[in-house]
């Protein structure tokens, strides 16, 4: 089961005017400082602060009435929380989120806010996620929503990429490089999806924080590996340790590179992105802007680079302590 | 000496591919809360973070070749100087700046960052920023730049005006209520010129912080007012304590209403930018907002309202403490 540029076009037909059509910026000092040009896809502006909407609004609203009568469940550490708990909400679809226990509070605030039922898990003891999810499922009859490993879910992330490419050939560009985070692929399985088809000599680079490089591990080996969970990383969003099923063999076929970053590279970008680009950033969503001002993604081909800003959901504190360069 | 809508429009053709087309953006999460469609301009996007980028580039790309060589010299709290030092930067045109010692160290890093030669004076006390930029002017034979009693430099801002009722034209949006900010009231008179012209039936609404309701005095008295200075405000950026000889005209024949708002409602607004919007905005970049989310502007006819958030120049620690709720 893949997903193809049709998916993404009917994910786009179904998500419009419930989700922002976010803008495609450029900053001329970002160009500047690192000699290429390139247009920021700015998903911290989109509903719920991350791209997340984009694939559960299409999940979910795929549902038959008696499926939505029984209601969701899903597991996250929060945006993809958040996506499906406000897409339930817009739908009138009961929603429990599993969430663990260390998730930034923002994002548990912004889960319940949308009026979901949360329950806690601990990453590393206990019943896993998915074995609550199950459980719950199984009692409520509830529809399992993954955060990545699903062809809807993976075809409403591609809708990033189908915007850029028509965003940019809008504005008489084109792109040579398109650079997003990996956590378990969804999104850039679904924005390479989009962009080969669209522009098929657009290379696709993939961003993975510092101990969850599963998917460059992956990629090199040529199949599915797994990385010890638990290694410390500020990017919450991007702890998956496996790529998914689906969405592995569409990268193996169209992702160019893989780069990988650190905390300290992580917080730099979140630094310039507050004082340079004025924009809210969390730690997995500047992932790809820390890989650009670290010098570690190379420009391919012909035309700017796109680079995706996948979330702005950081706690004060946690934004605070980056900015005054504590962290 | 007034300025005309084709004065906006010849200001937009002198400064396109050196200022950014900033988007008009739209926060599902805003509307909800305050019950209207509001259309965001976010300046914050802008080269040197703020509107005022438009207007020095304007100004100075129609300096005679002679006029270059002998530079230019401008007073201001910050984003002026910023604009004019990198307008000049790009024109090759020497700069001196005359700043407040308490200006935001960011606002100081940044205009000397590209390349103005900074002199400091007191707010209160020695001689006053005109009196200092006066005899670099008659030394050196330098053209000022005033922030905003200038034709060239308010059709320059007036540009942001332009902009924001074509976008939303082209977004199928017409404007009942466009909202900006007010200091010498450059950016407000300029928007007004274009909106008004444009789209007469769109209701301009200013906003000053407490403390520096010059502009709001004068209109209600018909003629300018001057307020005591030094009031303690965390709008560095709007402190003049009147409005300037050319927009004051400007304002009284185009403003529908000024709204107050103090300090707090505009960390109030700052918060709200970062945590939903996730929008960095500086505090008087942040007036229009703190004035819609307070209650303090009433929808105007029909069609959306326009928000204009002007600047994101902020310090990191003033950032911190206001996310963290310290101020």
């Amino acid at each position: 089961m893949s997903i193809t540029l049709a998916d993404v076009e009917a994910a786009a037909e179904r998500i419009r005017g419930q989700a922002v059509e976010t803008p495609l910026i450029e900053s001329p000092a970002l160009n500047e400082r690192l000699g290429r040009r390139v247009l920021i896809k700015p998903e911290t502006l989109q509903r719920v602060g991350a791209f997340k909407f984009r694939g559960a609004y299409n999940r979910l609203v795929q549902l038959t009435p008696e499926e939505r009568t029984r209601g969701v469940v899903a597991f996250s550490s929060g945006n993809h929380a958040q996506g499906v708990a406000l897409a339930a909400k817009l739908l009138g679809i009961p929603a429990v989120i599993v969430m663990p226990d260390d998730a930034p509070s923002v994002k548990v605030e912004g889960t319940r806010g949308y009026g979901a039922e949360i329950r806690f898990y601990n990453r590393l003891t206990g019943k896993t996620r998915e074995e609550i999810s199950a459980e719950i499922a199984a009692e409520r009859g509830a529809v399992v929503v993954p955060a990545f490993d699903d062809p809807h879910i993976a075809a409403g992330q591609g809708t990033v990429g189908l915007e850029m490419v028509r965003q940019a050939q809008a504005r008489g560009d084109t792109l040579g490089t398109v650079i997003a985070p990996i956590s378990g692929g969804g999104l850039l399985a679904g924005i390479a999806t989009a962009v080969k088809a669209l522009s098929p000599q657009t290379a696709i680079v993939g961003v993975e924080p510092a101990g969850y490089d599963d998917t460059l591990q992956s990629l090199q080996k040529g199949e599915r590996v797994t990385v010890k969970p638990g290694a410390p990383s500020l990017c919450d969003a991007l702890q998956s340790p496996f790529p998914g099923e689906i969405t592995f063999p569409v990268m193996l076929k169209t992702v160019a590179d893989v780069a990988t970053v650190t905390d300290a590279e992580v917080t730099e970008a979140m630094r310039y992105a507050f004082s340079v680009l004025k924009l809210v950033v969390e730690p997995g969503g500047a992932t790809g802007l820390a890989a650009l001002l670290a010098g570690k993604v190379q420009p391919y081909g012909e035309g700017a680079t796109g680079l995706v800003l996948s979330g702005g959901n950081v706690d004060p504190d946690l934004f605070a302590r980056v900015i005054r360069g504590e962290l």
